[in-house]
C-alpha cells in the first residue's frame, strides 16, 4: 500500500468529503478522478446492492457538453446509432469509435436541448476526441466539461429512495430518460440509469460546491429501506453481463464484438460523416473475429477478484483471453467475460492460465444471471 | 491513505518490481501509469539530483509511435514548429495543441526514421489525438503505443555513469539527439534527454519484460557515483523553471502564455494543413492575455509542496495564479510559477490566497536558478 501523491491532474471528487465519512477504503483512478471502490465490507456492500438500495460517488463519470448551432450535426457524426428519433429529455446508449471501427468509450448521451448534449462518458478522453473531430470539421460548437457530477442510487429499493426525495413522478420515467429538478435548492438531473441490472438512478450534481449536501439528503431518505454506500460492484455487474470499456475491451475492439452491434447502423446513409462507420461496414460484411461470452470456472472456492487479462486456451491453443474474474455470491461459482476466438462455441471446454497454472472451465452465454 | 484498486487501465511499469525493492513510498498516476513520486527521504533525493545522480522510472511517459508513408507528413500537421531541418537520430521538443490553439501536450518527437516518429508524451491521451487527425485525414500511417520505457538517469555525475556503460560515444550526444543500443543484451535507445536542468540521459527500455535487469544494471554502474532512486522532482523543475503540462497550464493555456511561443512559427506556410496555427496566429497578433513568471513569497519557513492552483491578487484583484509552490532547498524561500494578467510586471508585490490567508509575494522572472 503506496501513498497517492495529489496533482492537479488527479480530481477529487464533489463527494469526496461525504465518502470518506461514510467509510470509503479505497478508491480506483477514472477520467483522471478517485472513484471509490469500496467500504471495507464487500459482502454487505454486495446484498445491498442486490436486495435493498446503494449510493455510489460516480463523478468520474464525467460529463462532456456538446453545444451550438451543428452540436447534433457532430454528435451524429460520432455515433454509428441513428439519433434521428431522440428527443429532448431523453438518453441514449452510444458506443463511440475512432476511424477504424474500434471502440474508444461507450457513454450516455442525454439531449438537454436541441442544440446541447452531454456525454456522460467512460475513462477516456473524449473531450479531446470530440474537439478533434469538431475542429477538423470547422463545425460550429463549444465542447466543455460542465460542472456536473453523478451520484448514483441502485437497488430495487432506489425507486421508492427517488421517489420519496423527488415525488412519484419519478416512478414514470423509462430508461435514460431524465428531468431537471432541484432537492433542497440544490440543482440535479434526474435520469433512470446506474451501471448495474438491480434498477435505479443517477442524480446529476450541477453544482460542484454541493456534494456533501447532496449525498446527505439521499443517504437521509434512504434510511428507511437501509441505504448505504457501494460503487459499480465488480461481481454484480459481471453476473448481469454488463461490459466495461477499458477493462473489457483493447485496443482492436470493435463494437460487434462486445455484444454492442445492435447499436451500430450499418445500413445508415451519409456513412462518409459518420466517424467509423466506414471502418464497422468492413468488419461487419467479414465477420468479426472474437466475441464475447463468459466463463463457469470449475471448483466452489471463492477466487480474488481479477482486473488482469488470462490466456484462455481450447484443445492446447491459445484462442483469446479471459477479460475480468469474480466469486459471483449468486452462483457460488467462479465466473469471467471470455473475448475469444467466434471458433469457440458456447458449452466448450477450455482452459483459464493463470501464473501458468490451467483452470478448467465452462463457455456459456451472457449475462449469467 | 487509501488502497488504490489495480484494474486494467492503471498498468504498472516494467521497473515497478525494482522500484518496490528501491524502496518507493507513493505514486502519482500518468498516463494511466503508476509513475513514482518519492522514496521516503525527499532531502536526500533532492541533493542526489543537484549534486550527484538520481535514476527515475519514468516509464510513464509512454511513446506514441507514428509510422507509415504519410508519417512525416502528419507530425509536420501536429506542430507548429518547423522540422524540416530534424533528421533521423534527432529529437525536438514540440509543443501540441488543437485547433483552437490550447496545449493538449508538449512532448519530445523522436525522429526513429524518415517514416518514423516517436512522441515521448506527457499525461494526456495522444494515441486518442493523433489517429482522430489521421483519421480525419485519410493518411497512410499507423499510431501506435509500442512496448518503450523511458528510465532517466539525471544528476551532474549522470554522464559519467552513462557513459560506464555505453562507452564516452554518449558524450558526444547532442541534447535531444539519440541511438539505438544494447546493454547486456537489453535493446535500448540513448538519449540525452530529462526533465530537470542537471543534465542527464533518458534510457529507453525496448522490451518491458527486462526493466528490472534494466535497472540494477544502472544502479550497480552508478554505484561509485552514490546513484540512488530519485523521480522528476518538484523542487529542483520548478526552481529551474520547467513547465509541467496538465500542471502549470488549464483548458485554455496556449504555448505563448507559457514561455514556449519560440516553438511556435507563426510565419510557416501552409498553415491551414497545420492543426491550431491560424488560432495560434490570431493570438499572437491580439498578443495573450497572461504571461508564466515566478513568486517569491515572504518568510523563510518551508511549506508543504502545493500541486492546486491558488489565486494571486494585485492590489485587492484578482489577477491570475500560483500554479504550483514548493520550497526552493536552495533559494531557502517558498517559491512558484504563477499565471498571471500581462499587467502584473515583474517586480512587484502581490498576495497569493491559500485557505481564505493571503501570503505577500514578489514576482520574478523564471528561472529562480
Amino acid at each position: 500500500m503506496f501513498e497517492i501523491t495529489q496533482h492537479t491532474r488527479l480530481r477529487r471528487s464533489p463527494f469526496y468529503d461525504a465518502t470518506v465519512a461514510a467509510g470509503v477504503t479505497s478508491f480506483m483512478t477514472y477520467n483522471q478522478m478517485l472513484l471509490p471502490t469500496g467500504y471495507g465490507d464487500p459482502e454487505a456492500e454486495y446484498w445491498r446492492l442486490i436486495e435493498g438500495v446503494s449510493m455510489w460517488d460516480v463523478a468520474a463519470e464525467r460529463q462532456v457538453q456538446i453545444a451550438g448551432p451543428d452540436a447534433a450535426r457532430l454528435v451524429q457524426m460520432l455515433v454509428a446509432r441513428d439519433l434521428s428519433k431522440c428527443v429532448v429529455g431523453q438518453g441514449r446508449y452510444v458506443p463511440l469509435c475512432n476511424h477504424d471501427g474500434t471502440l474508444i468509450n461507450d457513454p450516455v448521451l442525454l439531449k438537454r436541448a436541441d442544440d446541447c448534449f452531454w456525454l456522460s462518458v467512460a475513462d477516456s478522453d473524449m473531450l479531446i476526441f470530440t474537439r478533434a473531430i469538431a475542429g477538423e470539421r470547422g463545425l460550429d460548437v463549444q465542447i466543455t466539461e460542465p460542472d456536473v457530477s453523478p451520484l448514483a442510487v441502485q437497488g430495487p429499493k432506489a425507486e421508492d429512495t427517488i421517489a420519496g426525495l423527488f415525488g412519484d413522478w419519478v416512478r414514470d420515467l423509462k430508461y435514460f430518460w431524465f428531468e431537471d429538478a432541484t432537492l433542497e435548492g440544490v440543482p440535479v438531473v434526474v435520469q433512470r440509469s446506474g451501471w448495474s441490472k438491480q434498477g435505479g438512478f443517477e442524480i446529476y450534481l450541477r453544482d460542484g460546491t454541493r456534494g456533501t449536501e447532496l449525498w446527505n439528503v439521499i443517504a437521509e431518505a434512504g434510511e428507511r429501506y437501509g441505504i448505504g454506500p457501494g460503487n459499480p460492484n465488480p461481481c454484480e455487474r459481471v453476473e448481469s453481463g454488463l461490459l466495461s470499456w477499458g477493462g473489457d475491451t483493447d485496443d482492436d475492439t470493435n463494437p460487434f464484438e462486445v455484444r454492442l452491434g445492435r447499436y451500430v447502423d450499418v445500413e445508415r446513409e451519409y456513412a462518409e460523416e459518420i466517424v467509423g462507420l466506414q471502418a464497422l461496414r468492413r468488419i461487419n460484411e467479414e465477420g468479426p473475429k472474437r466475441y464475447q461470452i463468459g466463463v463457469v470456472l470449475d471448483g466452489d472456492t471463492p477466487e480474488p477478484s481479477n482486473a488482469v487479462w488470462l490466456p484462455i486456451e481450447h484443445n492446447g491453443a491459445r484462442v483469446g483471453h479471459m477479460t475480468n474474474g469474480v466469486w459471483s455470491r449468486r452462483l457460488k461459482r467462479n465466473i469471467g467475460f471470455a473475448l475469444v476466438s467466434r471458433d469457440v462455441t458456447v458449452g466448450s471446454r477450455v482452459d483459464v492460465v493463470k501464473d501458468g497454472q490451467r483452470v478448467g472451465a465452462e463457455t456459456v452465454w451472457l449475462p449469467f444471471i
